[in-house]
């Protein structure tokens, strides 16, 4: 009999990735699709993505070697709600040859797994919006933030594109020297940073251009607060800093005071080596000192050693859960 | 000859009113319509509220006396770049009897005017939105914030609001006690203060329930945060306490340190006993001990006031603003 293999999915926005693992942690097989996030795409097209993803991680793998599988997918609660977006997803999965049980978690669990396997953590994920989750035993806890761009979202990518919006305004209505920053939005937003000569009329442009738009659309400002940074602009490092501070303080919300469980930074802006990731470890570090800081990695690595786990002959979750995102390629 | 006339209209988005007065700062007259701002309604409505509220003041008064007119009016900009709405407020104005000329100025210079005769000074309104704005020789100078509820507006109703919602969003994130304000701002969004025992389902109606609304609805909660503060709820006092901050700040980006001139308080929640206005007014008194603080009045007698300094038999216009303002019935 061949050896048993799990599956895992990881369905964002823009893209949907499969992995297919041995359970001794070999990988066998990746593929990629289009976004199929069933909230903006709908589930009959997140179930294509996941077709297609699953057929190309399958290729020279039998699939009903597959014992478990999962899938991670923002917008989890619209789809279990749509018993039409569920039966989709399941007809995907049977096309696909898959004969074994899968479960559907949202994406912080499948974030907080792809940096972490204590049963037991914080994860913080930080890209258009912004949101902190207590885990535990694996599922999700206690929740903070995540209340959108109106009513929260603090340091998320929306937040900084306003903050670096709110800035330009401040200088223009100060009459004073535009920070880098600042110039940075004028630009891109007005074509120029020229200002005219009653500040006024610059600020009217740049409100009609800004209110004009969808709101979210200001979270593609971010980059150029990152960028300003780089350059050594004092106005962007206060902007990073107090995004940082935002964050930290979303986890403290719900993270007890001396939890030295691992905090697992997730999103965007989070992952990688940006301004705002090493502003918050830091934020971070001075309230809970002795919790190890993780990144979010491969989250269909993360989503197929969740189905693993659960399997009786995975004696020790840690170690293959130190294969399978070893083994990963994000 | 009989003694020459002033008249003066303010035209909000909920009323329009016209008072007439004579040089020596008699009233003759007093209309009321509706709301007519032309940014809202259209200029051929506010052209017809216009033509009401001057019919009812000028009842038994011969309109031919009329030297000069000010009408004061939110959403300027907007009028005086169309051509038909302008020339529909002269077709009200003729139709009306008047034969002098009269100028349109924004709500900001007429609230001013309103609480202060000195040509210098700075007002400071706070309504739905907020916006501070310099007086140079009675006419706007630099202007700060009156950024819009996506971008600014910090400290008005619509932000006031928000922070209600916000501060109960972080009592059920947190999971503690709610403060005052948050039981009222559920109790006024859900119908009952009622805490789910999964935290997370309250909050997520209540994020629901405001953002499936147009955001500016917001600034109908700002009551329950004074409301909150009369009750003695530190979550409201903390909030209001913010909010004057951001107003005096918003004064402090155009106001010269160590100015003297008068700051003139106006907008709903800035004019009136409002726990909002007495911290505005501390945090004001803090920044510039010498200024006198002043409340705005009756924006159609200050409109009238405009008029009249203007002309030549008006000696000392400091005595007809004393004159007209106190003799207003706002």
């Amino acid at each position: 009999m061949p050896e048993s293999i799990v599956v895992g999915l990881d369905i964002g926005g823009t893209s949907t990735r499969a992995a297919v693992f041995s359970l001794s942690g070999e990988r066998l097989g990746t593929g990629r699709a289009g976004g199929g996030n069933p909230t903006s795409h709908g589930a009959e097209q997140a179930a294509a993505q996941l077709r297609a993803a699953l057929d190309a991680a399958l290729v020279g793998v039998a699939p009903e070697r597959a014992r478990a599988g999962v899938i991670g997918l923002a917008g989890l609660g619209r789809l279990l709600a749509d018993p039409a977006g569920r039966a989709a997803f399941d007809a995907a999965w049977l096309a696909a040859g898959l004969r074994c049980p899968y479960e559907i978690h949202g994406d912080a669990l499948i974030a907080y797994a792809s940096g972490s396997a204590d049963p037991a953590g914080t994860v913080l994920i930080a890209g258009t919006g912004a949101i902190a989750a207590q885990v535990r035993d694996l599922t999700l806890d206690r929740i903070s933030d995540g209340h959108g761009w109106l009513l929260g979202d603090v340091g998320s990518g929306f937040w900084l594109g306003r903050a670096a919006v709110r800035r330009a305004l401040a200088d223009l209505d100060c009459q004073r020297e535009l920070a880098p920053v600042s110039v940075r939005v004028l630009t891109e937003l007005l074509g120029s940073a020229k200002v005219e000569p009653r500040h006024r009329d610059t600020v009217d442009r740049l409100v009609q251009t800004v209110t004009r738009r969808p709101p979210l659309e200001l979270a593609a400002l971010a980059p150029l607060v990152v960028a300003a940074y780089a350059d050594g602009d004092e106005a962007a490092r206060e902007i990073l800093t107090e995004a940082a501070g935002h964050l930290a303080g979303s986890v403290a919300r719900i993270r007890p005071a001396g939890d030295t469980s691992p905090v697992v930074l997730g999103g965007g802006l989070l992952t990688g080596d940006t301004p705002l990731a090493g502003a918050v470890r830091t934020a971070l570090a001075r309230r809970w000192p002795d919790a190890p800081l993780r990144t979010a990695g491969d989250g269909a690595a993360a989503a197929a050693w969740l189905a693993a786990r659960s399997l009786p002959e995975v004696t020790d979750p840690a170690v293959l859960h130190d294969r399978l995102l070893a083994t990963s390629s994000i």
